[in-house]
């Protein structure tokens, strides 16, 4: 029997909320700790993080967290774990600053963090981890390679195979092949099920070069903020033509800053300016790089999409190039954006063209060759919904992992692996926890299943004070939200105060608040078609 | 200046509720009356209709409604026009099927109903309408000619080009040709921005028989339900390889049975079967075809792959084949059942596969062509979305209509048109109508915004009983829905009454709810980081 054990917190439902423990005997790390979106029914609902309550169990034996790189899905959550526990933090420079950008001042005493390196091997009680590079949509991304006694764990983190990435850092495949050999490979499973190979962030940079080339008039270019080599391929290219770029949107502004202090971008002053600047620059003289490539709501280039945005307005002789693809569930936004552009008059690039966007995550071929390095007993594919997972299995019979021995888990799963052993030895709670204002929610609380009915037909709040010989004190009252609509107020709200005063004070017995409403359900349904949350009070004197 | 006129009432803002009337002086006609989806922020809205107020209007003109063809953007308002008008009812037999399907029995008096035929010319006052073949994804589907003595407008309805539609029914470019030119030409843009030619239902059928002839156990299929010559296509290829067709999902059946009296599907009896018969047979005797190509929760496909459906289990065996691409929008839920479909093992084909499905639309290369055969002065692009609409032009420009000569308009447009004119003329109210219940809603309504509100946050209902002295009569009732999750109902709900208690016997003046209201508000914001609706009865005695 093995003692190293892996318990997913989360990553293994859909793409984010990435979390899990490696554990062997007295220690364990933690690594990841990442966010994701709320779904539509999570109504009131801002983020989704992975339970702490299996954490809360453990936490003498957590030695450190370690994060495979600055992606919100990776990093997005530590601002909640760090206001309840104080583990030291360990990442590569850039992914520390993104990081405490996340939760500065949110935990409770000073954070012991450590830069890591590749190459370098941290040592705790029982078990070690070595980072190594990956190339990813994000720099300084890294994989671990976790040693125990028992076994060796390797987790790709997020990661591609680019031959020739700009900051000259490949994923490290001979570091890999230099093992001989690993018990299991837990493996980036995004763009599993893409066939081929994941084009490369040089073909990005080749696209731009030759629409800078063309293009007379302004260009505004749409992209993540945190894929800093996208940002720095802009601004080189935008130096080679004579323009200056000007950044817009807060995390674009935010993220530049760290990629300057961090080195990642080196460029002269004069290479970016404000947008004001820009305005008083001919067109041909202009970058905009923006946020916006989803249709985020509040972001900029949605804003110019609409025409509501002051510092800067759009118009036909404008170049526009959305270089992102859409986030799955983000399709309306980004249609109802190009919608608006369209409007505008601009001329735009977005997913119809080709090389306007390199994924950060490896396709089937990417991860072949991975696998065919790491040559691992047993394979566990991680970070996608189940048709990803399902996909990177077949990826990795095909570079010849035994099928007996590929393994789809889910979150709560703990997992017993060592030299000959893949197993499910134990389910622990993962959440999810849906955080809304102050509160971290179980998807099961009634108040998702409420606010569902509110949204649908909104409340009806009826109020009877009766007094003693059980007639009305007073005109009942009728009060609501999201109930009627203009004309209903005054064609259906006499009708149904005259109905509900009859029933007021017909009804008896001791549950008369549930046989008013019941009545009333009834009365609106017939009449207007629909079933809105209703509320009787119903007040003795 | 010419008298003829054509107002649009909707399908120039979205894929759907295509709606138009073609005028001239004293004579009407409208063609199609189509509902749509409503959109996430729509709460409470089941469909999404035009506005018939311009119909009002002119309702002594209108001389008839013809529709193109029997889909729900073209048909789905029109039980909504008979409750309220009574024109007679121009289509080709099966789409006046699918529409009586629609609204048997809303309309007040019997319907006049006539059924149309190709070629023919239907003569009213000052305007006449030829109906001409079109190739597209549901039988019988036509476009029309309209001759006015000012203007000759060719409208196409949904069409696509296919060199072998399974009909032989060919979208009648030679007839269309022999007009030796058109004034204005009303064009499908839904798959304008796809370059080059649509695939044919033949490729679709090739693919089926591939599958077919290698598949063991049960085959089962999900398409739309409108898609006769799917359907027939599935039951041919079934027979063919010794298979019974179980057809299943409400929506399935009645089309099935629509589409065999019209004469559309001519099938031996023991070719389909129940599926409770399907089930005592071999399963490589066994095909399925069912609803839920989009997703959609209550239908069949769903419900397998969630495994809750009694009448049917999926097992790993069985192949599903989802023979249909997404609507947008849809894409989450498809991805839930593919998700789905995965955990439980099937062999799933879906729009991964390139010939899996064909589109009913015309791409880029069929909408030249048809262009060339009109000769328009005039274009006008129809049916799509903003950037649809733009890319169609596009289509016009390179099939020889001149830049200025293509038009893009919104709904509630009114556009002169004439041997030299095509321009903007008036405008009228288009709605859209939000139908929720009985009401038929306009999207300014402030229902819209509460309802968002409380689906947000619930709703926090207050009611204070105060005596003479300004004292509490008994304790402040809370109530709510939405509001306070399990454990801050312990928690914090006593804290809040507190609060009210202490307010409620402070406050003074004549706006006292108003003011507790507001004292309230910053409360639970402090704490709970929200914002509920809030809803405050005083009941001073």
């Amino acid at each position: 029997m093995s003692k190293t054990k892996i318990t997913f917190l989360g990553g293994l439902d859909a793409i984010g909320k990435n979390m899990l423990v490696v554990e062997h005997h007295n220690s364990a790390v933690i690594i990841d700790c990442g966010m994701s979106f709320p779904d539509e029914e999570m109504y009131g609902v801002n983020m989704v993080i992975p339970s702490f309550e299996y954490i809360r169990k453990i936490k003498q034996k957590v030695k450190a967290v370690f994060i495979t790189h600055g992606h919100e899905d990776h990093i997005g959550a530590l601002g909640y774990l760090y206001r309840e526990f104080n583990f030291p933090l360990y990442a590569t420079g850039i992914t520390l600053a993104f990081a405490e950008g996340k939760f500065a001042g949110a935990q409770k005493k000073e954070l012991q963090k450590q830069v890591i390196a590749s190459g370098q091997v941290y040592e705790f009680d029982g078990l070690n981890v070595e980072p190594f590079d990956v190339c990813h949509s994000i720099p300084e991304g890294v994989g671990f390679i976790i040693n125990t006694p028992d076994a060796r764990i390797v987790h790709t983190g997020d990661f591609k195979l680019d031959a020739k990435p700009l900051d000259g850092r490949l994923t490290d495949l001979d570091r890999l092949r230099g093992l001989n050999g690993a018990d299991v490979l837990l493996c980036d499973s995004t763009n599993a099920d893409q066939p081929g190979w994941t084009i490369s962030e040089n073909d990005v940079g080749k696209t731009f070069d030759k629409l800078f080339s063309k293009v007379k008039g302004r260009i505004i270019i749409a992209s993540f903020s945190s894929n800093i080599l996208r940002m720095r391929q802009v601004i080189n290219t935008a130096q080679k033509y004579g323009r200056r770029v000007a950044i817009l949107g807060r995390s674009m502004e935010n993220n530049f800053r760290i990629a300057q202090d961090a080195g990642f971008i080196t460029c002269p002053e004069n290479a970016v300016c404000g947008i004001e600047q820009a305005a008083s620059l001919p067109d041909s003289k202009v970058v905009v790089l923006t946020t916006g490539s989803q249709g985020e709501r509040m972001s900029a280039l949605t804003q110019m999409a609409r025409r509501r945005y002051d510092r800067m307005k759009l118009k036909r002789e404008d170049t526009v190039i959305i270089s992102a693809s859409p986030i799955p569930g983000n399709e309306k936004d980004i249609n109802e954006t190009v919608n608006n552009l369209f409007r505008i008059g601009v001329r735009l690039f977005y997913d119809h063209v080709k090389e306007i966007h390199a994924s950060g995550h490896a396709c089937a071929e990417d991860i072949k060759t991975l696998v065919k390095a790491v040559k691992p007993r047993f394979f566990i594919p991680v970070h996608g919904e189940y048709q990803h997972l399902y996909a990177n299995n077949q990826n990795a019979e095909a570079a010849g992992v035994r099928r007996a021995n590929t393994h789809i888990f889910q979150n709560g799963d703990q997992v017993e692996v060592g030299r000959s052993v893949c197993r499910l030895s134990g389910r622990v709670y993962a959440g999810p926890v849906l955080l809304d204002g102050n509160y971290g929610a179980d998807p099961q609380e009634p108040v998702f299943e409420e606010r569902h009915q509110l949204s649908r037909g909104g409340i009806a709040v009826v109020a009877c004070v009766l007094d003693r010989t059980n007639k009305l004190a007073r005109p009942p009252l009728v009060d609501g939200s999201g109930f009627l609509y203009k004309k209903e107020q005054e064609q259906f709200l006499p009708l149904f105060k005259e109905r509900i005063a009859v029933l007021a004070e017909s009804l008896k017995g001791s549950d008369k608040e549930q046989k008013l409403k019941k009545e009333l359900e009834k009365f609106i349904y017939d009449r207007l078609r629909r079933r809105p949350a209703i509320l009787v009070n119903i007040i003795d004197l």
